[in-house]
């Protein structure tokens, strides 16, 4: 465990109520600060400091956790001269350019800025599956490092803050999109009146395996050489139009395929056909006009 | 290794050539047919015999597997009264439309039909991570199950002949949206220079984790109750314009994500905001006219 030290958290929903709670529990002193007050009741109960202000809770401790709905809510939080030489580690979701804004404002009042991104659910805090995105203020993570390592697995991104916003904004969107292939399949079994928990173990053992290609799509990327013998462009596209009519035969929503079809569609037609499915990224980078 | 059995393969593509390679591995008496013959060559030389039309080769053995581009591709060849007596094992890609079509045909020449997914590329065939499914004549699957599965892991899904095609466009489905969040995160993430392979593992790592949400997803379904305490349709309906917002700014497409925004926000008017994930399988079912 982490030397005890004082820990202040702004903002008590699921969330930062579950970091609260770990801290509490890892026997850091504690400070909470919530805009409803009542939601501090059960963290008092445990061993933690309630403050009657913001400003207040900023005061008591080095180290600021800051967990709101949206970064906009800071607003009026993280400001003023009560935080200068503090660090500010941010854990409220939001975009690059909102993690890069808000560094600046706040290293302007003399703090350090630290920004996160949480890759877990509340329940999942201070567990092994817990994995926290960090990027910004390398030297006041470094410093941190033990007492956040509480909360989930630290990983340091980069000195850019926007670094965890985008990774968190990413592995977001492969989870979107792996959920709704996932909802894509259920639906159209469904419509033969097959079960979703007798079809859930088959997709999860086919997409275990078929991750494996991600990392020839990497290599592909990074060399810029998009040649395959395993599954070209074209094959895909070929196979697009029997699989939409059979979304439509079975009167499902073919949903995001259709976006697919048209992507696959654009690959043939700007000449990519032979290349692998990696091939696709470079299209998304270089969006139609 | 299964009692040796007279095969005959019709469409030496790449995938019709590494299961006819299988079979002549495998010591069955093998006869080959191909529109191009010359690709029946390496074949020819590893031990199978050539069939100068697709009538003798059908003629040739009792167990026929075919594998051609589409099903189109088999009017002319799986017809006539040499199918008699047969059994016909069509791995050709379709719908459940089409197979239940030919299966309709190839029954009424006397001959039994069962239909396949092959869910593998032809380097995996014969492989332990080769999987093929099988749906029709639940009968003649079972007389010949010993043979085919030295093709890969048979499974039988169910006597409607559309079975196996449908299960197989769902499992693709679901990969192709697998894929499609993988290359989203990939391309979000390099617009800030990252390499494609740096993200990799922690794409992987993070998709196995998430993963495990199949399975609430589906007894929700079976159980017809949405509720959730993990993740509402709610919480991601509120995040997707800063997603989106995030791949405009960064001159990524958001492409497929643009549709499930759609989804998401239809699930919120619809009343379904509480609800987990799930959800949005029962809206698809649900196509808006
Ligand atoms: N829950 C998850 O699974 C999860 C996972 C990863 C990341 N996150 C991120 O963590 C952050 C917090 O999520 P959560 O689940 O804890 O949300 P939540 O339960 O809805 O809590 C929202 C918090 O923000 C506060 N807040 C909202 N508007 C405010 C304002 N104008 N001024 C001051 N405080 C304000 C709320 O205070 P009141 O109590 O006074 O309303 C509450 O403390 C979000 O950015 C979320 O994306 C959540
Ligand atoms: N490759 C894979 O990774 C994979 C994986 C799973 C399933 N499949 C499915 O397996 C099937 C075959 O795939 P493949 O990769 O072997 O394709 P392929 O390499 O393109 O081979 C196509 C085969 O179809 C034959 N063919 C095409 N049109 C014909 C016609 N009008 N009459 C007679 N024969 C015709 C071709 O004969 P010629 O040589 O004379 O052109 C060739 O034998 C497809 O349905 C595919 O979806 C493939």
């Amino acid at each position: 465990m982490a030397e005890s030290t004082s820990v202040t958290v702004l903002g008590l929903g699921l969330m930062g109520t579950a970091l609260a709670e770990t801290l509490v529990a890892n026997g850091h002193a504690t400070t909470v600060w919530n805009r409803s007050a009542a939601k501090a009741d059960p963290l008092v109960a445990k061993g933690a400091v309630r403050a009657a202000t913001a400003a207040e809770a900023i005061t008591a401790s080095p180290l600021v956790v800051v967990c709101l709905s949206v970064y906009e809510n800071a607003d009026e939080i993280l400001t003023g001269d009560v935080l200068a030489g503090r660090t500010v580690v941010q854990l409220t979701n939001g975009t690059p350019r909102q993690a890069r804004a808000l560094a600046e404002r706040v290293t302007g009042h003399g703090a350090r800025y630290v920004d996160g991104g949480i890759m877990a659910v509340p329940q999942m805090i201070g567990g092994p599956a817990s994995l926290i995105l960090y990027s910004g203020d390398e030297e006041a993570f470094e410093a941190r490092k033990d007492v956040l390592a509480a909360l989930g697995s630290p990983r340091f991104l980069g000195i850019d803050p926007g670094l965890a916003p985008l990774f968190d904004l990413a592995l977001l969107s492969a989870m979107y999109g792996m959920y709704a292939g996932f909802q894509q399949a259920v639906a159209l079994v469904r419509s033969e009146k097959v079960q979703a928990t007798a079809i859930e173990p088959m997709i999860t053992a086919w997409l275990t395996a078929t991750m494996g290609g991600f990392s020839e799509q990497a290599r592909a990327l990074d060399a810029g050489e998009f040649g395959t013998d395993v599954s070209s462009v074209a094959t895909s596209q070929v196979a697009f139009p029997g699989l939409i009519e059979t979304y439509l035969e079975q009167g499902v929503d073919p949903g995001w395929l259709l976006a697919l079809r048209d992507l696959l569609d654009r690959a043939v037609a700007e000449g990519h056909g032979h290349d692998g499915m990696a091939r696709l990224i470079t299209l998304l980078e270089q969006p139609p006009a």
